[in-house]
Order: structure tokens, then sequence, then C-alpha cells
């Protein structure tokens, strides 16, 4: 049997981790494993294919990226193509991922990848692909799975830089405000910021008001505390509209200048008096070298992957239903995606803890 | 109401941050907190019961061992007493736990601890006593809950000992034996071998042999790579006994010199010829900052562990069953310990990327 | 004798180790230490003035921060002072930092700060106080000393995000340009851009050209390498003037929102046609627990300090002459300020390894 | 022209980065590289010879360990070899040394390695060969440089260790003795122990007594601190010869168990009645990552190394003599070893803030 592997969408610590162990899982059982480079690219003819063997995937297992590359784009459905006149149409160009891969000899498709990715997966599967998907999210959005590799790394990104931010506003009395992913859910907000013993967590799944969050500022203030962290994920929702974003750029674009965090800093300080400062985490939620628990998770990931090929579970991910890591069909996995439950012990921990959610 | 927390067992990264999320989430409700200082020690009259305030946890989140301090001796039940002759005998004190408790206005205590622990607990909550339990281990031997705090740091250490010997086996072409905690369960050995690509991985759940063991050092060294990790549990059973293990000091003794991974290096270079190495990673793994998901996990079982006094949970103990934390009966959480399941996804993803078992 | 110890200007690792040390070499020869909060404020009756203890040191050799707070603001020789209208004015308070200091008894006074502090310790040396000094730079822009704390913990911050950025810049074909403090020096930059194998550094002291930049990075992608590291000191001078600076906010002005970073990126990104994203490191580099190269010089620091003031040396300061420390005139030590020198083996060094500097 | 690279003794974090300076630096002179095979054995057809490219040296600048190899064994001038009868004799085989570089082109050698490797450098240097050496040393015993690659990380590490020790050792009220690198030289022990607040230090330099130690121990215990951290180098003196040391293993034979420290740890329990434990560091201290201290040294000396080859500085090796790079003849800089001077700065420092060398 050939099978190929490919990863599709922001990149994720831990993709390595999936791709070694999927590739050593396979060639044990006698398979031939390729590689496809850059999302669908590689079998779009844009990139290539390459053979995976022992030798390309040795001590790659702790390393962050993906030996694959990846891409946000290149939706084979609509395919971006340039036309004669230079304007841009987007063409359906997933007969060619089919034929492509039969030429090849591919038999199987091992697709690691977003929700995006995902449900390309499923149009393919839906056409006649034999594909696996392995669940990727940063922001731990994807349901059907307890959680994806990657999370734990991004969230201890955020600890470590509330960590450093503690020590600076302590000392300068200052608030600062740190920005970290998450457009739709909180996830890394709320892990950081309760691990962290952040003073404000900010997250889409709670609307906040500024004044409720300047409120608990100055309250600590009174009580002698005179800085402040506030941990705000980039699609935190302002409720009153007195923080307004700085959207992010679309592609083709310039690069995203600030977000949510400088208008927040600005705004507290505007409306306490308080110096504040911002920092946006940005890439480097996504770089480096994955955690212990992300190695190990990506690790079962691809392994388990391997196994769902033999099994044939064509249409199936990999998921953690703790302790155990299950298939889940991709269909139902991403009907919905996964949000922060405001009821969920760890909100009502933090809120215990004297942490505030800008709601009240 | 008066509630009092206590720390017992060896300690783990981790308990500082349960003391801090129980003791703000008791003051939020308008309770006051004690403190017992090294297990039971401060409600014997052998150290302090001090006053814990919203001061007295500030900052203490990420730090290592605990600000109760702990002790793995003087279960109160079987306590030593020496006497007049300078012999020692042991003593049930139990009662003067309950009368001081009394006199202390204490009405109900949250007992941090390992299996040990919780056993004393019970016994206590047998006398009369309100007490709601913490599950600490480092080894993840406790059951009735999926993980607890602490052993993700122990596996984070495991894995950079491992990552730093990778580099200077493959340099020197040496074997290099790491013995990590685990006397009766090999999760640490299991978790951080897999995530660090270790060679060979000896558990106490899977008997070995050091033939095995040797047979797998020596396919590597065909084919070319010269070098091998093995990680060991201390407590990794030795089948054919050609490995004998020195024994951990007992208290009052000498300390502990060497154990599994020195008799292991020494064997197999004996056996192999090739140059071994050995490492014992001893206190490192209980030590330092925890990781930030023993920072979520604890502060959860800090803020479940209130909840579940104010619930009247008595005899029950917070347990992470994901994505909840819950409470269990004590009694049903000790009956049987968690161990490695051979059958376990990990273990067959490890075998598949190549790990040996020393079983086979 | 009673001493104190002041911390003025920006935070940076290493401070409580200097405190630290130099409050317990001051105990061990049987003065007496105060602490004087924010920088002089202690000393105006803007804030208060502590004794420190054994007690109050201990433990805090490894945090980041100051116990003793720190403030960018507040130059006793023109302090700002608000008036009746409303409007602010200078005046000169340094008369009460004398007396205030005369009436506590203190004899000596250990500051510790950056170049402003230093020249402010000066004038006050001059009007008859007894001060020793302490170099304190993130930049390592003083002169007079080899290097400061502080600085070997900036940069490993530094180098630890190009090492996470490198992943997702290779995975994505990205530029990722990187922001560092250095607003006058460059050597953040070039010791983190060097260690960190950056392809482009671009520093104040070597004039740029942002054709050169764009050069460098389309001549890495015609070599195959689709993906480069920029970092940029915040005070990198653009030569030809094609990226505009957004400055920094003055004090009570609203805070910073992106800097060189993002212009930068902005502008390689429509000249070359690839894309790039801009991280602003910010407040990372001045938080967080120093390195042990930090915490030893601190220590040294602290310690030499005391011996400073137990020999008289008024208007002097601290500076490390590897492998001593000596002592040597504030005055002096900030005549000049300290500057990267472009012919220095660094940076021909990185030049040989393929670095540009963006000037040629 | 064709340069050569060999790396030869322990490994020590950094050596990659000298080899990728040295190969970029030569290959951008126009120069070919050879990378000889571990130490002197490539060159002695005991192992490889291979070119050096840019691929070659990608992205190994934060790596531990040397893509080269090495070995502790294999003086080409006492060559163990095996006789027909089973036994070893040692014969001088630097000639074959120097017809091999010939025959392969080499008309330059770069020689990483402590002073062992430099001493034999410098015999082949007297016999013609035109050689560069770069010290290399963990426990920065290498006079002519204020220091080298290797030991910071190794420092670091050590700090890592006695800050995670102190966390358990305080939960506890135990003495937690750590044994460090140092057979000689007692830097590393001092460096760590100063920087990571140690109560007792032991190193080679300083004579010590087991009743001083356990004297250091108790008041420590009588004001109150039940714990306490010793840091030992693993050859350190003991004066009264209470303490015997276990001697480390000679090549061929079985690993080392336990040293210093075990035994250490074991007198003070007898002699103090605390409860003791043992950590020996060992190989962790050469693994891994190097700082961002030594990435840029060692970065530093791979370009001063081919600078020097340029400059035909044959017989000499680099230098750091802050803050430039130098070249200084290597039989000057290995006539004395460097070794911590007990007057010197650190020292004092660390006495006055309560440390005990245990020499009084």
């Amino acid at each position: 049997m050939r099978i190929a592997i490919s990863t599709g969408g922001g990149d994720a610590p831990g993709l390595n981790a999936v791709i070694r162990a999927a590739t050593l899982s396979a060639l044990e059982r006698g398979w031939s494993v390729m590689g496809i480079k850059r999302g669908y690219a590689g079998l779009l003819g844009e990139d290539e294919v390459i053979p995976l063997t022992r030798e390309s995937v040795r001590g790659i297992g702790h390393l962050g990226g993906t030996i694959l590359r990846t891409t946000n784009r290149g939706n084979p459905f609509s395919f971006p193509v340039q036309q004669a006149d230079g304007s841009w149409r987007e063409i359906d160009r997933s007969d060619e991922i089919l034929e492509n891969a039969r030429n090849l000899g591919i038999e199987a498709l091992i697709s690691i990848g977003g929700d995006g990715s995902l449900a390309i997966a499923q149009r393919l599967v839906d056409k006649g692909m034999r594909i696996v998907g392995v669940p990727k999210t940063i922001d731990n959005d994807v349901a059907g799975t307890v959680t994806t590799f990657g999370f734990d790394t991004a969230v201890a990104t955020a600890i470590e830089a509330i960590d450093k931010l503690q020590t600076t506003a302590e000392s300068h009395d200052r608030v600062l405000v740190l920005e970290v992913m998450g457009r739709e859910a909180g996830f890394i907000a709320l892990h950081s910021g309760v691990a962290g013993s952040a003073d404000v967590v900010l997250i889409p799944e709670i609307a906040w008001k500024l004044e409720h969050v300047c409120e608990a500022v100055m309250e600590r203030d009174r009580r002698g505390r005179k800085f402040a962290i506030v941990v705000v994920a980039e699609g935190a929702k302002d409720e009153g509209g007195h923080v307004s974003l700085i959207g992010d750029s679309l592609p083709g674009q310039a690069p995203r200048i600030g977000g949510v965090a400088h208008n927040l800093a600005k705004a507290i300080q505007a409306k306490t008096g308080k110096e504040c400062r911002a920092m946006v985490l940005g890439h480097l939620q996504r770089g480096g070298m994955p955690t212990g628990y992300d190695r190990l998770l990506a690790t079962r990931f691809g392994g388990a992957a391997a196994q769902a090929v033999a099994d044939g579970k064509w249409g199936h991910m990999v998921a953690l239903q703790t302790p155990h890591i299950v298939t889940v069909p991709i269909r139902e996995a991403i009907r919905e995606p996964r949000r922060v439950d405001p009821s969920h012990d760890i909100v009502q921990t933090a809120r215990r803890t004297g942490i505030s959610f800008g709601d009240r």
C-alpha cells in the first residue's frame, strides 16, 4: 500500500510529530509513504510530492513547523487562478487532486488540518478519495476531540508571556494588555489567564464592557495592587463598542498593525488614568518546540491515523476522548465548532479566585 | 465557616496553586482559612497552624513546593513515638487530630495528598471528621481521576532530560540509561519515552528481559544508529533477574546510591560492549515551577475542593473526568491504583514507531 | 552605618539579585539597610522608605522586576508639579532628597539605574550626597562596563522568539520581521540576530536601505530559501527614508501602536510580493526570570556596591572589566554611551556567515 | 584552499555553532571544507571524512552535540591497538594523520577541543601540520581565553537544577546535595551556586572539612531555615578525608555509580541527623541546546578560526579577551590550566551573602 500525508492551514507545534509517527507506523506495516508539499499544492502540480522515509522523519518529533510546509490558501474546490486580463477567478480543481493521487499510486491520504482542511477532506471523500483526518487547531476550536496538539504549547507560550509581564507591570505600576490568539474561541486566553493568574480575561464567548474592565482594574488599585494583567483573545467582543477592533489584514493586503490589545490599552488608560501597555503575542504562539504534552498527543494522533487507514476509516478523523484515541466521522466533528462554555468549572473557579471577565 | 488545608506525602509541582485557588475560593465565600503545617503535624502540636489570607497565597500559583510544607511520615493512626528506653513504638493519635481541629474551630478540611494521605483522610472521615480530598501523585497512579497535577511537569522534566541526553549520546556513540520515577506505575517513563523518542522504555507493568534490551540496542547499531536512549522507571521489573535493583533507603537510613539505571547500564555495557552511562533524574522531577497544564489543573482542583466543601461532599475527592471536574468517593478511588495498560494506544503506537519495551 | 538602596528607570531582569546581594553584604558588615520605593519618590515623600532585612530579600534572586519598584519619571532636579491652574511646571526638589536622607539617618546610597539615573546620582554627589552607582541597562548602552545585568536575559528572550518564528516562517514561506529593543544601540538585535541565525539584522549604528533588505530576501528566495527572518532594533535608521517610524508615545499619551517592524513588513511585502508578518517583542524583554549569567553578574554588582560603600567610593559605579568587578567614576562612564562598533568581530563574522545589515 | 574541521574530547553545547560559522566563513572565502568524523578517527581510516556544505550546516547552530561526532579516546600519538594475543599496545600513528590529510588535499585544520586535543594539535603543528585551535571545555579550565562556549550552558543547567531542588528541599526540610562537573576546576559549582543562592559550595580549589559543612547546615537550622542546598564539584577535595570519593570509571570499565554527592549526603545525614538526598547532574550538563551566550560565542569562535586560517596563525587558538576575539599560541594557553582564584570577587561576595565554602 502507498499512502500520503499532507499538512494544511496555519502551522501548529506538533505537526512534525504527527508526520513522524504516521510515517513510521506506516513503514512498519510495510507501506510506502509520500509527503505532499504545502497542503494540496503538491497534488496540483504547484509544489512537490516527496517520499517519506525513516531518514526523512528522523529527529523531527520535537521540532516546530512542518517539514511538508503548509498554507492557508489553495482550496482545490475554489482555487484562485489569474485570468488573462489580470483578474482572479476561483475554479474547481478537485478532480485534478484525485487524478494526480491516482497517477502517483496513492491509495490513501492522511490529511492534517483545521476545520477548513477537514471540510475539504470531507468533500474529497464524497468524491471517492480515501482520506483519514487529523485535527489541528491552535485555538482548540475543533469539536469531536477533547483537544488537539499545539494548543498546550500555545497556552504555555502565553503563560510564559504573562509571567514575564507580571514582573514588569508590578515594578512600574502599569496595566499590561496581552492579546493572544482566538478569533472565535477563547480557550487560549482562558487557560493561560487562569493558569497565569491574570486579573482580567476577555474572550469571544463572554460579552464584556469596557467599564467593567476598568472597574476591575480600579478595584485592584484601591486594594493597593497598583498593576494589572489583562489577557484578551483577538476576537473578544466588546459589548459596548467602546473599543473598536482594527481587523486583521486579508490575504495579499498589508500585514496587521495592532489589534484589540492596543485599542483596549488606550481605552483603559483614557478611562482610568493608569499607564497602560499592549503586547500582541501573535506568531510566537504557533512557533517553536511543542510541549511534552503536545509531542505525546501528536505522536498518538499520528499512530492512530495510520491505524485508521489500516481499518479503512475513510471520512473519519482521529480524536482524543480521554483516555483513548478514537475515530469520529469528520462530518459530525466539524458540524459545530467548540466554544468556551461560560458555565464550565474553569470559568467558575476563575471568578471565585478574583478574575474578571468584564461582564459584570 | 472556618476550613483548613493540609498537604501530605512527597511534594509535587502544583501544590501551591491548589492551596491558592482553594483559599481564594473559600475567602470569596466569606469563610476563614487555616493552613496546617507538614501534613497532620500541625494538628498534633508538632508544627504550626497558620491563617491563610489573600496575602499569604499571593503570587504562589507558579511556585513549586508547598508553602504548608509536607512530609512522608507521621500517619496519625500509627504515629512513631520514642520510648523511654530509646526504642520506637507506633501509637494511634487520630483522636488528637479531631480534638485539635475542634478546638481550632475547623469545620472542614481540604486534604491534599497521595493514596496514603487519602486513605488516612478516609479513616478520619469514618471517625466523623469532615474532609474533602485532592489527589496528588507525581506517578499518576491514583485511580478515579484521569490525571493529577504534577505529573505533566514531571514528564516535561524527563523529556527535557531525554532531549539533552540525545545530543550527547549521539555525539559519543553511547547508550544512555535514564531512570525516572515510578515504583509501581510506569506512566512517567512511558509518556516521556514516547514524547522524547527514546529507543527503549522499561516500566513495571511490562516484564522485560535484559537480552531483549540489548538486542534492541544492537539492532539499532546494525542500522548505523550507534547510540541509544533507554528510559527506565525506578520500579521496572527485570524478568530474567539479570539486573538486580539496589533498593531505596528506608527513613532514617542512608540516602540511596544509584538504582536500576546504574545496574542496567553496567549490564548492557557488559553484554554489548557499547559504552553506557546512567543518569538518575530523582528529585528534579518533583521540583520547580509547574507546567501551564499543571497550574491550570491544580487551580481547578483547588476551586473544586472549595465547592465540594460548600456541597458537603465529605469523604469525596475532586477528580478530572475530562472535560469536567467531578467528585468521587475516596474509598472507591483508592481501592485500586492506576497502572499502565499494556494494550493502551500509547504503547501500541510506541511499538509501531520502533520503541522496544524489552519484552520481545 | 545605615545605607539605602534605590532602583530607577525601566526595570531589568537582575535588579532583585542586586538588591539581595547588596543588602546581605551590608547586613553582614553590621550595617542597617533601607529600601527607597520607586526611584527617588520614597525620598520625596511620594512613596515609602522601608527596611530591608534578610527576610525581605529572601528568595528574590531569581525573580524579575524589583521589589523596590521603579519609574521612568521623577527626576528630582526637574520634578513635574501641577499648578493651581492645572498646568505643569518642573521644579528642583533635590534639596529635599538630601534633607530626607539626612533625617532618615541614611549615610550612603546605592543607586541602581541607567544613564539617566546615574547622571542624577552624579548631580546629587556634587551636592554632597554619598552615592555609589550600579549600572542598569537592557540595551547594554552604558559605557565603562563590559556589560550589565539584564542584557543577557533580553538577548535570550529575543533568541527564543527568533527560534519560534523560524519554524513558522519556514512552514509558511513567510518573511517575519521581529522588532527588539534598542533606540540608540543595536546590541540586542545584533547579538540575538547572530546567535539566532537571522537573515537580516538592522541596527541604529549601521544605516540601511530598504532595497538592500529586499535584495537579501530575494537572494535567499532565489537559492530556494523561501522564508527569511529580519531582526530590527526599534531605533534602526532607515537611510532611504522609505520606512517611516511611528514614534513611541510620550508619558500621558496613548500607548504605542506598532513601530518600525510593521512598517518594514509592509514595505518588504509591497516590494517583494512575499507574505510578511511583524512581531514587536516589547515588554517581554524586560520581564521574567534573569538568566544564570545575569543572576551571577547582578549578585556580583550588588556585593561590589556594598564594598564600594565600605571603601567610600562616592561618585563611582561598579563595572565589569572582565574578569574583575571594578569601580569607575560615574562622570567618565556616562560621558559617552556605548554603541555597536561596525568593525567588531561579531559584525564581521555575521557578514561572513551570510547575514545582511542592509547597507550593501 | 581546502580546509578541514574536527571535534575532539567530551561534547559541549555550541560545537555545532562553531562548525557552522567556520564552514560558512570558509565557503564565503571560496574555500572547500571537509569534516573529519570522531576526532582524528576520520584521518586514521577509522571513520569518515565528509564534505561540509551550506546544506550540511543549515539549522544546526542551536543544536547540542556535534554533527562530526567526538570521542575521548584515540590520541594519534599513543593510539591503542589490539595485539594478536588480545592485549593492547599504544602506537604512534601521527604520521598517518599528516599523510592522510595530504592525500585528501587538506591544507589546514580547525581543531576544536579541550586541553588534551589542543596539546595533540600542538604536537601535530610541530610536525608541520597547519592547525588552528578552538578551545572547548565545559569546566572553563582552559587558560588563555576568558571563557569558552558550553560553560554558560552547563552553569544554566546547574542553576535550573538548584532552583528545582530548592522547592522540594524546602517543602520537606531536607538537605539536598547536588554534584556538578569540575574535576580540577570549580567554576560550574561556584557560578551556579552563587547565581542559584546555594548555601554551601564545595570546589577543588578550596579545601573543605565535613564539620564546617555540617556547621553551616545546622547554623541555618537554628535560624529556622530547616533545609539547605549544597553544590559540590565532582573533584572537590575533602580535607579531613571523612568523605571518600568513589572514583569515576576508567574507559572500558563499569559506568560510575554515585560519587562525592552520595557520600557527602550520607556523611551530613549521619552527623546532623537531617534528612539528606543526593543528585548527580552528570551528562545533563553536556547536552542540549546551547544558551544564547554560548551560541554567540561559539559563532564568533568559528568565524575567528576561519580568519586565523586566512591569516596563517598555525599553532594558535582563538580566544575571548573581552570584548574581542584574539588568537593566542596554543603552547602558552595550555601551559597552565585555569583555576578558581579563592580571592576573586565572586568568592568574596558569595561569603558576604552567606555562602559557606566549608573551609571555616
